[in-house]
């Protein structure tokens, strides 16, 4: 049997995603390929204990090693955004297959850089929008392309998470421009834009509003990945966008579009939530209920009208007949397993797949039009990619 | 215009909901009948007032002079249960057209000869199971008749409160016997009871246990109607049931039934809730949303089926048309306006109507079996009508 | 007892639900003074038989003899809004209280000029924002003032209806500039913006875009009030909007708002939804299950934190005392009970009562902003008042 | 690191599900001792190609080669019940601990014989019911310790499932008493009755009513598992309940209790649901949205009591802080995740862990007390255990 040998570049919260997603393919699918977890990198120590645990072969402190392993066919990058770029362009001249975690590079130079890079490599490339491979997504996408939902006339998506309401939560590196790009804007924002571009089509422009609720945060004492403990008494300023909302005009088509973003939405976990309404129809998505999606058919019966909530675990449904028997939900990993699958069949194919590193340029002209109108508080046009 | 002349004996909370009824009636509905608020009875002093806020023409403090009024037309009986029958009796042999508030009488020789007494008299009887005008019960019941539910595997109905938790919570008539009947057995069992028999059939035969949780209560202050007022410091027996939980089984069908009444499921206010599952589709209905229905169609493409939240408020469902446009929400109040204007409707024909004075002595026969049940633990007959 | 003569304008939907609050108010309130529903008024020939079905003692096709009757106190405008500043003018003039329906007029020169004459006639003035008096929407207010919201960051208000997806549906008046001033902007969003105002504070600037989807209905057969039958094979001009979303800046506080009013809300009949997220707690309101109130109080134990269901159906709610016991939900129309009998106390009490046409007027300016804006495409200042 | 070895007999669905457990395992925690995947057991060829799969180092035809085995620690048991004895008892006898899973055992002696069987070698040993490894299950149960719930006056627990509604669904072994012992009673039933011990206490008696309403089933041409394809035209009897009801009462308080399971509730997969209601509280849990509980506290302002919807997905909550940032859900097959990780660590520290092989005896003993009820119709002690 054929081998794909990933090498893993960080591992921490996504690190551990990845690693989970690889590990559980064979449970679920038989991509008639065998997945060799061969090497997760790291610059921090503790890579070595995660790589056994993990069931690694080899581990590494430097992830120019790894890329230039000839062993390793599929090079999957989960480190820090900052260093997305270089490490994915050394990859893919080393013709090695690539997965990039979202967003893509911290600037569009970078970007569109990682994209002719891949592109003329002619590797396969995928960025990580994992929430294309939610069964319920999917459900959703093939509802909208059999023209049940028809004309779409408005979409609204919303990220809500409420980690940063307490002032005393550290400035953790996600609060910091340079190594984060963009606030919730380019975090969770980029998960939302993909999924209007995926489910409704391209952006023609935006109109954005950014706030900071607080300026100010303590200064971690100690960091790591998502986490940070303790603060110190110094404060440091946070210089990306605490909240972000942005009206979206879609091309060649006349769709409202809204996206609203933010880690102060109190109550709100990570409440990702798609409400698309149509001529025919209507769909709502919620990922904190993500086995599930309400559809309203306007064609049925009008005394018996009104939303249908399809528990979306059903062997019938998207990716379910390689779990469990109907109701037994999956979790927010096994999107990952998914989308894993995906990555794997199309290296064994040859084949593309998407989300490619494209869909994550075109993805960040959108967040950047956005940041620019943020600024300039005008309608700002969605450059080309 | 004809006139139909109303005696309203008894003043507080149903004496409230049922003037709201017939006030209301003319707002929404054209019975081309005019109904006339004449008399308001009760042995309290505060008829008086109330009569004049509420519109009546006159009030009385006695029951035999509202029954013996030529100018009355219908006697609508929501004193307290203890008097169900004499006033319903003497006000059928009067000829008057009679609306009996549930529980119909508080033995079983009393409710037959309430129904002897009104179909001899020839006279429009009704029980006021206002339940079955809730325009999602109406809709439910349209569904099971068209098919639409199929054979009925199960029925389950509840009916939660939780108003006696509070063991502060004084010795109220509804906790007594002698003034009662029965505790929520006959209070809210009754309504539910009734659901089954107008949703799915007669009953056979039923097994059922009750509980008394809390056995003594503090003496009330000052009682009135529901309410009841500070504790004394003495106590007195609770001899009615606190909660009560059968299991059915009805004539002529497999279907299992259950029922569950308490006033001890803390945290429900009113929940009234049915759920039928059928060959074909199931429904469920809670009396807190009483304006959605649940319908899941057996039928339905097998990637879109769910539970189908109707929004039981469109022109095209029962009742609603003579209300307001989609999507504002009528109120349990509205339930009464609904029976009224049937009730109203019947007399103007000359045509009986459900629920009437049998299918009350029906649902009580049931309620007795039960009793019996829970004495004996035994699954208990429920005897002929 | 002192008497409260009313006389009503308009006897379509907004006349029936102004008459049904009258009507309601004594069996529910006690407000120690009489309500006499003494003209009903309307140029259309069956405001005769309305007037007799509904308990008025007269009925008028003039508006100005109505205004000019000395023994009216109160005159309620449901009339079209093309005739609300003149009405409203010459009662006040006469010294009438008026109550007026939303929006307060088709331009802003005539509600200013409103706002002056009832202001100089130091009359009681209304407008009727029955939405500021559903019981949840009074307990968010308690919640948002007594600091448990806390600073406020996200303010979304939705007014979600769909009865114009049908292309075939006629062009009614609500669809006709002329008629009506703005499309869903000026009708539903008033509402929204008005709730915005009520529940968080005055409005600095907003950002709008507005659709029309579908340019031209066919020109209705025969139109009353908002109903309209059978469409003719001519076609007219829709020149309002279909839907409109905006961003709404507030004054003095960095909470982001976002507006969204549609009649192409897919599924959606009547959904006004209002969520608040604030540094101490979230709250969410949907007027399809107005009987409830979303609340997450972040000053709860972390185990158990999460949104609360409140029923808002207890004697401890706002206006709930005086209707059913817990859990026995009020409807729609109850909203307007509990206006009318606020309005009633305010004139018996010679005091002034929110909202107010200044509240009207300021409401006004918002989406006169809103509207210039989706023309400019521009974030647009909201006037003084 | 010390090394557990574990042979697992099965290869099923539950099979599948054990083998993701003990894969994840080193993902989400760190039991500080290697679980190795030694063996996979079944008597159907294909075991070698899943062996393979999923990691496992050896495979086997027969379960006695694995008992027999030194190097296996743990004997896990996921095939047919009719085995279930045999295979533990003699895993017993040669020191392994075993996990078994439920129901125990086709008939009591069995399960009594099993129980000594383990207690005897003092080995290890746990039943599947691994909803009590969901982490709102887990809350649930510490609420209810810690008094919030107070004295408990109703357990209510469905197992809801619907596969069995169409008739053409084939004879699957689990509709035939020889191979399964019990219909749905046993099956999902030893789920709720194992949670009403495991959140409320012992059972006394038990009253019940079953109901097979399809007797007769197409025979399958084939059957894997759970799984089963084609429908002869040869009919055979189903000689289990499809459904079952049963009434109960608990040892030493008065708490009323009722547990339904049914393959015929249209609409539900699988919903496990329980109801909990207190003297100060109360819980409510679905499996299909296994990551919230309902929480009501009676002791919570009046204003702003309701149902609490807590997502049980934050780092407090059991478990979760293994998995990942709030509101990442997990799916159905992490709960035996947690269930494994759980046995493993009682085996490495050589204690006891619950639910143990007893657990799994005394909730037989409530099925069969239970099915003995379900044909005399009265009401039936629970045997001794």
């Amino acid at each position: 049997m054929e081998k794909i040998r990933v090498g893993l570049i960080g591992h921490r919260f996504m690190g551990k995603a990845h690693t989970h997603a690889y590990t559980d393919i064979p449970i679920y699918f038989d991509p008639k390929v065998e997945v060799i977890k061969d090497t997760l990198c790291s610059n921090e120590a503790d890579v070595v204990e995660y790589a056994k645990r993990w069931g690694y072969r080899n581990c590494s402190l430097d992830w120019r090693e790894v890329v230039a392993n000839k062993d390793i066919d599929l090079v999957d990058i989960v480190a820090p955004s900052t260093i997305h770029a270089q490490v994915a362009i050394e990859a893919a001249k080393q013709g090695k297959h690539v997965l990039c975690e979202k967003p893509l590079a911290l600037n569009l130079d970078d970007a569109r850089a990682m994209v002719n890079a891949v592109e003329q490599a002619g590797v396969v490339n995928m960025i990580g929008f994992n929430y294309r491979r939610v069964p319920a997504i999917v459900l959703a996408k093939q509802l909208i392309e059999e023209g049940k939902i028809g004309e779409i006339y408005h979409f609204r998506g919303y990220y809500m998470q409420d980690w940063l309401v307490d002032p005393k939560f550290p400035l953790v590196w996600r609060c910091v421009k340079k190594d984060a790009g963009y606030g919730g804007h380019g975090d969770m924002g980029a998960h939302i834009i993909d999924l209007a571009r995926y489910l409704v089509g391209d952006i023609d422009d935006v109109c954005c509003l950014q706030r900071t609720f607080i300026k100010q945060r303590p200064l971690p004492m100690f960091m790591s990945g998502l986490s940070a403990t303790g603060g110190s008494d110094k404060m440091g300023d946070v210089d990306v966008d605490d909240a972000s909302q942005m009206m979206l005009r879609f091309s060649g088509r006349e769709t409202m579009g809204y996206v609203e973003v933010s880690r102060f939405h109190t109550g709100h976990k990570n409440k990702n939530m798609i409400e698309i309404n149509g001529s025919r129809g209507s769909i709502i998505f919620d990922l904190e209920r993500m086995n599930e999606l309400e559809y309203f058919d306007r064609g049925a019966n009008a005394r018996v009208q009104g939303f249908t909530n399809i528990q979306v675990s059903e062997a019938v449904h998207p990716f379910i007949e390689n779990y469990w028997p109907s109701g037994h939900i999956i979790g927010w990993a096994d999107t990952q397993v998914n989308q894993m699958y995906d990555l794997i069949c199309a290296i064994r194919d040859g084949i593309q797949v998407h989300a490619d590193f494209r869909d994550g340029l075109k993805c960040q002209l959108v967040l950047d039009a956005a940041q620019r109108s943020a600024e300039t508080l005008e309608w700002t046009k969605v450059a080309e990619d």
